[in-house]
């Protein structure tokens, strides 16, 4: 394989927190080891509509910080097509492009593999994802942070809660994934945490909710994850409240402000060792790879796998945890 | 009037960020002046449960940074009726309680203000709600903290809405207050503020986010009072929608994580000084007054008029610099 | 006078949160105004290197939440000297710049005076600085942000003290005024505020923290502005020490972390109005006046009187309330 | 042995952010299977002053967000004499404690295997401390949230470091340990980071002063963890100033409010899961572990090892990687 001269780089899909931090470490690392490295605005859009910026490291000056994702982001129907995805894989030449680092969830991953497997261009892929929901990483970039912003506001919410005696009902993100609701349902300590990955009936949370009651509790908090099958905080605040009326009964949805500020500590460290080793792991020779923390070190996972593998498993002894602990 | 020996002091309606502050005031400028001072929890409620807890300096102690009430709030049904309300007094006088203290909006103090008529209570009200809808302070309790909460809101949502050129409507508090609205949308850069007391026809929206669509926005916000005229969030949403969709468009309520929190330094010093003048001002011999702050000085202001009076306007020249700044 | 056709905008002396929020409202209300706009970096400094950039709307989009100053800071010796500032306007006659908005503090507005009586250039002034130490205005730009870092940095405190029994003895900014340590004493509940307007005894101090001790507080926070004539924390602290040992004794300075910051709400309204006031000031005819929050109102003070009169004096009835709340 | 019936859980040591969420998670496990806890106020000088309180569910409720330790810590040099230990240990036998959880770090290990080795009690010991220094655990209870802490603190300096183009001095807390130095270096964009583990000659650190200079960075940041062998931030300052002007240098030392704030989400869950595993370990019959988190699992270390082992190194590659990140 000829050396690679010109890495592009570009976030797609949901932004999340510490994206930039990643994009810093891959223009800092590849103009250190010499290579150019390009900005792809608005991710596979842009590469169709050219839309290419060459980086120095001043480029990515005091954006280690910023929540969002400085190259923007953009979902691209036409890359879905051979003939949008030949147009993109074009432009990437003409601009001399010869290596990507996508940033993303699955589905930039499958745009990256396409683009891989058609046209030979190396590719090595960062989970960017607030959900935690990729085989491969232990965590994905983005998830400490949403998961704190989530906190921040049930501390919040417990707050009045704990004024007037109330049952809130809370609705996180995570339409497959319930790790944000079950890690935040821990920290926040919720009363219950309802997740996608597993159904609870609605006649078994009232059983927890009288108990919280009987054991005096002032307030109530339940974590739901959008993914849950009973249909979302509203839909299961409304069958609690037919028949459990001890507590006034409130409801949130958080939102997108779930996906947006400041990354943690945590999650600017992720993303700077994980750009730093996308782009080593290109100069080396890899393709087709997915950056990733085990334990505390970045590992490569196959692109294929990281996308097709959903064996990791709902961490069900947290989820017991959490009922013990909310007694 | 015989001089005071013990003064009750309570938190009632919605709970607002600074409360603890006040009644930490309370407690202490009563104690440092000889005086017994008494909790009442859960408003007029626990003073019809006799749910009274006599306070010391270290009663109060590690609370001014707490977000909620430690006193607890609650709606009282029965102190609408003459019955509630005399066997509240009741209560109050087998306590030995001679004067009060509400913290609360205009419902509180409606409430104290019929004690204080039927039965010769003392009563000096502090205003605390997030609203900022009270006449006679520049500034309610509370206020502070929760426009600071939803620009926090409002940055973590323009981090997503830029790096997607996204629209997003955001509702903030106010049924007929448009102050949280107007200030956090003018400190959050907001492209449209809708308010409850100046009616915003679609169009004319419309017609904003157009010119801000020319002018080159990356992405938009649209903050909207909950009481503004047309129907919340996601009815403008959808109004919107139909007519103009240069931009992906996404909805988020803020609900009450705008209620709690940390308060502010602001709320924390105004709590203080409220509290502080309240205790002065009962044992001065005042009463059916409500304690405020004008300009940079504590003034009171007769109960009546602050519940009565709602001849404060809207800053029309803050809406128009909100117009201009976001251009 | 003929009508401005150019107005430049810098920021000199230390920078202070809301600046940037400051800068947009110069900028975008200049440009509704139909008048251009230049952005001066570095102060005075880039007047005398031309570092003139002109400002359109979409210059300062996203800088309304950012903390610092965008439009960079810079001492300037050579401007102290007639030739420094005859070379600073020859500058800006040549870039056409024919009317000024300084934001900063009374080192800025002395600059700004000198440039306009030497040559008649329309100066209308910004008062920007965290200190609150300017007469005209109730509060400065950055003010009320600095003074919820300091909070934000005494809860921490608290935390760590309480835990241990500890007395800390916190050092915060003020050099000439104690306002940020007394309002920050009276929000963090501090058990004693030294500050440079009020000499305060070493003993007379110990007799307070030992009162704290015998009513069994379990910690103590002391918050003393830089200025107060003991010599700062680690004196006062020693000689404390000297005489007091009941708990053990811990000092931190918080130094230039209290400059920096995300502005809160209320600075990021405050820059806004007084960035839009000054070009509307300007356009009418206005000089040599500096813009000022008095009450809930934007007013116009005489340059001069704004940098020579320091007859406001302490808020000595804070300072007894302090005493009071904190027993 | 005996079935185990009462449970002492404590803190000791410097204080940690999570060991509210800890202790709260030994509460409620106990009780949940079944045991007593007994909260033991100051650690072992409680122990010896009889600072016993029965806990039960509620007991710990709505701590879960707060810093600090609500049991309290204290050092106790009676308790290093073999005198001090019986003493301790008759009460807790008085008291019919017959287990303990206690929460701290090396020092707080050291004399619970004392206890443990003396007397025979079953102890397993939760890591708590915000140096991350221990054998066993990747990460220690505490550590996060500090982390946090000291970059939301950089990110502020570099607000008003960007404005003047200044070079700062950060010290951050690490006598031994440099890991808060490290990855707080690598979050906040660090130009320097200078650690116990490794010598930084000062020449050294001017050279990369120097390059950062030349290629154009408005402000350069150096983080220096307080063992660093330079002796501190106010030396290196010292020192760099002699050969090196081209920024106005500072510095600042964060101090103890590294030590409080409210517990990240990754620090409450991780409390809670070493909580509920120590308690969980003791019913199982375990003695003289520490629990630790190895990869995301839980998992028990001989206390001994824990205690003696300092094998654990520098991350070298991470450093390695913020001086290229730093460029």
């Amino acid at each position: 394989m000829a050396s690679i001269k010109k890495i592009g780089v570009f976030t797609s899909g949901g932004d999340a927190p510490g994206m930039n931090a990643c994009v810093r470490a891959v223009v800092r690392t590849g103009i250190y080891l010499g290579k150019q490295v390009v900005g792809i605005h608005q991710g596979y859009q842009g590469m169709i509509d050219k839309k290419f910026i060459n980086m120095d490291a001043r480029s990515v000056r005091n954006i280690i910080q910023l929540g969002g994702t400085v190259l923007k982001t953009a979902r691209c129907a036409e890359f879905r097509t051979p003939e949008g995805r030949e147009k993109a894989y074009k432009n990437l030449v003409e601009e001399g492009i010869d290596a990507l680092v996508p940033i993303g969830g699955d589905g930039t991953f499958t745009g990256a593999e396409f683009l891989s497997r058609e046209f030979g261009i190396p590719v090595i892929c960062v989970p960017g994802t607030i959900d935690n929901d990729l085989y491969g990483s232990d965590f994905t970039l983005g998830y400490d942070t949403a998961t704190n912003t989530v906190i921040e506001a049930i501390d919040k919410i417990r707050d009045t809660a704990a004024s007037h005696d109330r049952l809130f009902f809370v609705e996180v993100m995570g339409r497959d994934s319930g790790c944000i609701a079950l890690h935040a349902g821990v920290a926040g300590g919720a009363e219950a945490i309802l997740l996608p990955e597993k159904e609870t009936a609605i006649d078994d949370l009232i059983v927890k909710l009288e108990e919280g009651a009987l054991s005096k509790k002032s307030s109530c908090i339940v974590i739901i994850a959008e993914g849950d099958k009973n249909g979302g905080a509203y839909n299961v605040a409304k069958r609690v409240k037919e028949k459990f009326d001890f507590y006034d009964i409130k409801v949130t949805i958080l939102g997108h402000l779930q996906r947006g500020g400041t990354p943690s500590s945590f999650d600017r460290v992720l993303g700077s060792r994980m750009g730093y080793a996308a782009v080593k792991a290109l100069i080396a020779g890899e393709t087709r790879k997915m950056v990733g923390l085990k334990g505390n070190m970045i590992q490569l996972t196959d692109l294929e796998e990281a996308i097709h593998n959903h064996s990791f498993k709902l961490e069900e002894d947290l989820l017991e945890m959490a009922t013990i602990l909310s007694i």
